[in-house]
C-alpha cells in the first residue's frame, strides 16, 4: 500500500503542477528535492509571481524511520518505526476574486520492532478560502467534493464537510478560515471498509481536485478589482496565517519535529496585512463574507 | 503593591504615548478602553500610519477574578483567585533603518479562597528587533538596559540579557527574533530582595524605556531606503509574526484564555511578506544581520 500510494501522489503532483502552470500561463514551478537526515525526503514545487498565482506550493514527501519522541507521545505509543507520505498544496492567487485553496492527502504506517505493520491509515481533505463570496463557486467546489464522496459512502460528504468546518475553525477569532470542503483522518480498515476501499476513496478525492478548483480560477482570474479589495484580501490572509501558525496541527507538528521549514511554511501568503480592529462596512460584500465564515453554511 | 504598580503603569502609558506621539509628529494614539466580563479591563492605545510609526500599540490592562482553568494547570494550583496587571508595547516603524521594539512590565498576585495573598511576583523586559544592524544602536540600547539593572543587582544585566536571548529564540528558524535586551519573570520576594526592591527594579527598567529607544529612532528615522530594503524588512517582519504566533507564551496565553484579541494582536506588523526560501546575498548587510541573529552577541 505504501508504494502504491506514494506512486499515486508522485503522479498526482505532476498532473496538478502541469495543469496549474498551464492555467497560470507565465510562471513555472521551481522544484527542490530534499532529504530527511533520519530517512526519506521530499519534492517541493513552488510557483511565485505568476499571472494568476502570487505564491503557491504543491509538495510531496515520504519519510520514515524511528517514530520521533514528540510523535510517540502524540500517538500514545512507545518505541516504534513509521512511514508517512503525502501531497500538500496551497495556492494564493493575486486577484482577490480568486479563492485560496488548500489540499492534503496522506498515508501513515506504524511498525513494531520486528517490522510488522501495527497500524495504518489515510487522511486528508481540501478546502476553499475566498476573499469575496461567489455562491456558485462555493456550490461548485462542494458539489465536486460531494460527488467524489458519494460513490464510496453515503455518509462521507456530510461527515467530512462537518469535520472540515470544525477543524479549520479559528477559535480565537470565532470564525472559519474559509468555506470548507472535506477533512478526514485516521481512516483505518474496518469490517465495512477495507484499506483498499480507503485508497480508492482518497485517490478519488485527489483526482477531483483540479475539477473543483480550476473552473473557479478560470471564471474569476480576469475580474477587475480595486486597491481596497486587494487590501481586504491581504487582511484576510492575516487570518490564514493566524490559523496556520496558532491552530493547524500539521504545521505545528512539522515545526516542532524538525521538518523542512521552507516546505512547511510555503503555505503562508506572500503579502499580508494586519490592521488594528479592522471591521468591514455595514452592508458590504466584505461583511457578507464574514457572516458566512462565522456561520458555516450547507452549500448543496 | 497592586494599586501602587497599577498607578505606575497608568502614568507610564501616558508618558510613553505622549513622547512617541511627539517623535512621530503626525499620527496620534487612538484609545480604546475595554472591560473583561470576568473582572477588570484595559486601556489600549494604538498608533497607525504615522510619519515614523507604521503601526504600534502601548496597552495597559488590569484583570482579576477566578484563575481560569488553563492557568490553574499552568501554575499547578487548583481553585484560586488572581490579579494581573501590566503594560505591553510594540512599535513597528515604517523605515527599515529604525528597529522594532517590544516591552512589557507586569505584576501578578494569587489568592486563596479567604482572599489572602499566597503568591506574588513581577516580570517583564524589553528587546530590540533591527532590520539593519547599527552596532552603536545595539550598544546604546543594551547600555541603557545595563544601567537600569546595575543599581539594583550586579548580576541582573548578565542574567536577564541571557534569558532574553533564550526566550526570544525562534526555534524552528534557529535564530533570534532580534538582538535582545532584558527578560525576567517570577521575580518574588527573597531574603536578599524584598518585593519593594523588585518594584524599584521593574519601574527603573520601565522608566529607562524611552532613553533606550527614542535616541535610536531620532538618529535613523530620516535615513533613505530602497524598495529592496523595505522588502527585507517585511520579510523579517514575517519572522516576528512566526515567533509571536508559534512560540510567544504571552500571546498564546491571551489567545487561549479569551483575552481581548485586538489588544493582544496589535503586536503583529502592518505589512508582512513571506517568500519561499529567501536568502540574503553573500556579503550583504542583510547577511550581516542574520549572522548576529544566529549567534547572539555581548554588546557591552
Amino acid at each position: 500500500m505504501k508504494d502504491k500510494f506514494f506512486s499515486y501522489i508522485q503522479e498526482l503532483q505532476d498532473t496538478i503542477t502541469a495543469k496549474l502552470a498551464e492555467v497560470d500561463g507565465k510562471a513555472a514551478f521551481q522544484e527542490d528535492t530534499w532529504e530527511r537526515p533520519e530517512g526519506g525526503g521530499g519534492r517541493t514545487r513552488v510557483i511565485e509571481n505568476g499571472n494568476v498565482f502570487e505564491k503557491g506550493g504543491v509538495n510531496i514527501s515520504g519519510v520514515h524511520g524511528a517514530l520521533p519522541k514528540s510523535m510517540q507521545a502524540y500517538f500514545g505509543v512507545e518505541d516504534a518505526d513509521f512511514f508517512a507520505c503525502g501531497l500538500s498544496l496551497v495556492l494564493h492567487p493575486t486577484n482577490p476574486m480568486v479563492p485560496t485553496v488548500h489540499a492534503n492527502w496522506r498515508y501513515f504506517e506504524m511498525y513494531d520492532k520486528k517490522g510488522n505493520i501495527v497500524d495504518q491509515w489515510f487522511g486528508g481533505g481540501q478546502d476553499l478560502t475566498p476573499y469575496y463570496l461567489f455562491e456558485e463557486d462555493a456550490k461548485h467546489f462542494h458539489t465536486v467534493c460531494k460527488n467524489a464522496c458519494d460513490t464510496h459512502h453515503p455518509d462521507f460528504y456530510t461527515n467530512y464537510k462537518k469535520r472540515c468546518d470544525d477543524y479549520f475553525w479559528n477559535t480565537h477569532r470565532n470564525e472559519g478560515r474559509g468555506i470548507g470542503g472535506l477533512f478526514f483522518d485516521y481512516c483505518r480498515a474496518t469490517a465495512e471498509l477495507k484499506l483498499t476501499d480507503w485508497y480508492n476513496f482518497v485517490t478519488a478525492v485527489g483526482d477531483s481536485f483540479l475539477d473543483g478548483y480550476v473552473p473557479i480560477v478560470e471564471k474569476r482570474k480576469d475580474l477587475t478589482y480595486t486597491k481596497n479589495q486587494r487590501d481586504w484580501q491581504e487582511i484576510r490572509r492575516g487570518r490564514y496565517v493566524e490559523f496556520n501558525l496558532v491552530h493547524d496541527k500539521g504545521t505545528l507538528f512539522g515545526l516542532k519535529t524538525n521538518g523542512r521549514i521552507e516546505s512547511i511554511l510555503m503555505s503562508l501568503p506572500p503579502h499580508v496585512q494586519w490592521r488594528y480592529d479592522h471591521q468591514p462596512e455595514s452592508g458590504s460584500e466584505e461583511e457578507r463574507l464574514l457572516a458566512v465564515l462565522k456561520h458555516p453554511k450547507d452549500w448543496i
